[in-house]
């Protein structure tokens, strides 16, 4: 029997934050693409757009005016998913299976940059630094409105993932209650902290309790820095193509020198290396097909700054690009009805993203 | 406070196949479109095209030549997922948060017809009676292979959910593990066989256990014609938007008579039937926005033709197309993220549905 080797058998991995398991199979990577490709995102946007309705000054479709700005600029999403309180009454379900649970909440919306050209990846780090911390007064504000549970902060970028405007932005969507991911990677971090597992040198959880992803960063940074899964590293954070990663150039970034819950524990060197890995991460994924790269990203954290769930500050981003600047991984038939499916390993993934240089293919 | 009215308030649902939430927002439907568009697939495309690889004849990438055929034709997929056995030995895992399994199986590709310019709303009943038989076949041999666990039969239907050639066709992806989705879905019909349930009318599975399925198809079929989330029904199937539809016009699809676990228990009316429930709901599909509706198809049921697995019957429809037929919703950001959101009702989905015409916009 063959020895195993993960560049040509499939094989399954878990997602421990998840419990689902992917299906890698490595060996597809090699068969010819005859589909759908993707139309190319332009790179010679103006600098500004009078028919943008998130450049500064400009109107927006519900009527109002976007302050003329500098740096960041938050508003209320013209067409919010969830409405403020007060929420009506459930009403009593005709049926236990047709359960209706009302919600409410707040959409924000956060432009990055009064600039229409630019994204993440071409921002410089102060600049970087300003949107943190924009998201963690966004967080701050939403998380002590009455009712709220959960604060999703996000970025869609990219027509390919539904971003209907190239204006640098992310959105943060808030809620009277945890949604279902969060949800269930809350309880497998929590069953982690309450298994038996050999002690590690690993940060810990609060109490001294076991932290899943400390542990996984933990083990992720002991491999030599040309080998496994990690893409790009400074002294606070990790960021790695995780073991179970779904999407082709799937990234995992998360602190990993202690243990922290949320983006408003940051300290101050914490925020400028969080800055630096944020514009590493983009602009490696730029450099990666020499074009703006589409994904979205979102931060996973303590539910709100004052919730007690046992959390670990972490972002993922899930691009959808697989073989070049139009060629994308659709994740449809099997993967919709059966389990996740990937055609290149983890590794293969991270040393592609690791080799490219750190500078953006436009500067 | 206000009444709750589920066509404007948001409010969220839970899908007790997976035990998910679904945020539902129906009042975002009002908000401009200016995003990504599609482009239209062709509807008037030769009866053959030599260079197709799936016409009668002609040479696959892999070499060989299919045969000529007049209904069905399945060979082995030129590029497989997964590989026929030996698999290698699980390799031992270097940390518990980084285990590997490995997996083997086999990958059909089955050609629903020889003509290349129909899809399954075009078809002839008799012609989707012999696709039916051909799953059922395959579905035995497949059964029947050493270690095999599981046979995932379904279909990606247009450019937009990845598939790369229009010739009418599916796949069936045969593996020696149950993958994550219908894992869940199992546990989630066994835990509520489990449960004490109130008992009604509806037909129960083996044993007189309840059935969750047996259960909702009860339910929904109780609904006025004109009401709910029935989209088509005969004798022996019905087709829904299901309560906790993710996608905007989700289907699912089961017979509610009797307790049915495999495609192999149809009896041959309940095949005749299959087929008619099969055509109506793609040919809506089609009529919906006059178009070659885009979409992924997924058989689920018992595992295998001997696993003893409690399961019901059933499929689902995961059609990506919400505004028209070049604008798609895009389940990304908060939906992967956090959770799956849509943007109308199942019950507004539903009655658009029912309401189209039962002959194709083509005929
Ligand atoms: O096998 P195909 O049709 O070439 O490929 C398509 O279906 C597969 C199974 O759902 C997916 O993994 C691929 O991403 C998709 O492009
Ligand atoms: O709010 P936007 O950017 O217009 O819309 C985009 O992001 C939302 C949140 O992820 C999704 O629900 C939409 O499908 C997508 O098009």
């Amino acid at each position: 029997m063959a020895e195993f080797d993960p560049t040509s058998h499939p094989h399954r991995r878990l997602n421990p934050l998840t419990n689902e398991y992917i299906l890698v199979s490595p060996h597809r990577a090699k068969r010819p693409w005859l589909g759908q490709t993707e139309v190319l995102q332009p790179t010679n946007l103006p600098e500004y757009d009078p028919a943008c309705y998130l450049c500064p000054g400009n109107t927006r479709s519900g009527g109002q005016a976007n302050e003329t700005f500098d740096h960041t600029f938050t508003f209320e999403n013209d067409f919010a998913a969830v409405l403020p309180p007060p929420a009506p009454i459930a009403p009593i379900a005709p049926h236990p299976l047709l359960e209706t649970e009302p919600v409410h909440g707040g959409c924000d919306v956060l432009i990055f940059h009064p600039r229409h050209d630019l994204t993440l990846s071409r921002l410089s780090l102060a600049d970087i630094e300003r949107i943190i911390e924009e998201w963690i007064t966004i967080y701050h504000k939403r998380s002590s409105q009455e009712g709220i549970k959960y604060v999703q902060i996000f970025e869609n970028k990219g027509a390919m993932m539904g971003c209907s405007n190239p204006h640098p932005h992310g959105q943060v969507w808030s809620l009277s209650a945890i949604p279902t991911l969060p949800a269930t990677e809350f309880a497998n971090l929590e069953k982690y902290a309450q298994s038996t597992v050999a002690p590690s040198n690993a940060p810990k959880g609060p109490q001294g309790r076991p932290c899943m992803l400390c542990e996984y960063a933990h083990v992720e940074t002991r491999f030599a820095e040309d080998q496994g899964r990690v893409v790009f590293k400074n002294e606070h954070w990790v960021a790695v193509v995780p073991w179970w990663a779904t999407w082709p150039f799937e990234i995992l970034l998360l602190p990993y020198k202690r243990h922290i819950s949320a983006i408003s524990d940051l300290t101050a060197v914490e925020k400028t290396a969080f800055a630096e890995v944020l514009s590493q991460i983009t602009i490696r994924y730029d450099n990666l097909f020499s074009c703006l790269f589409a994904y979205s990203m979102g931060i996973h954290q303590r539910p709100t700054a004052s919730s007690d769930e046992l959390a670990h500050l972490h972002l993922h981003f899930s691009p959808p690009l697989l073989r070049s600047a139009t060629v994308r991984k659709f994740l449809v038939g099997f993967e919709l009805m059966a389990e996740a499916q990937r055609d290149l390993t983890a590794e293969q993934a991270a040393a592609r993203l690791r080799a490219l240089d750190s500078k953006h293919f436009l500067s």
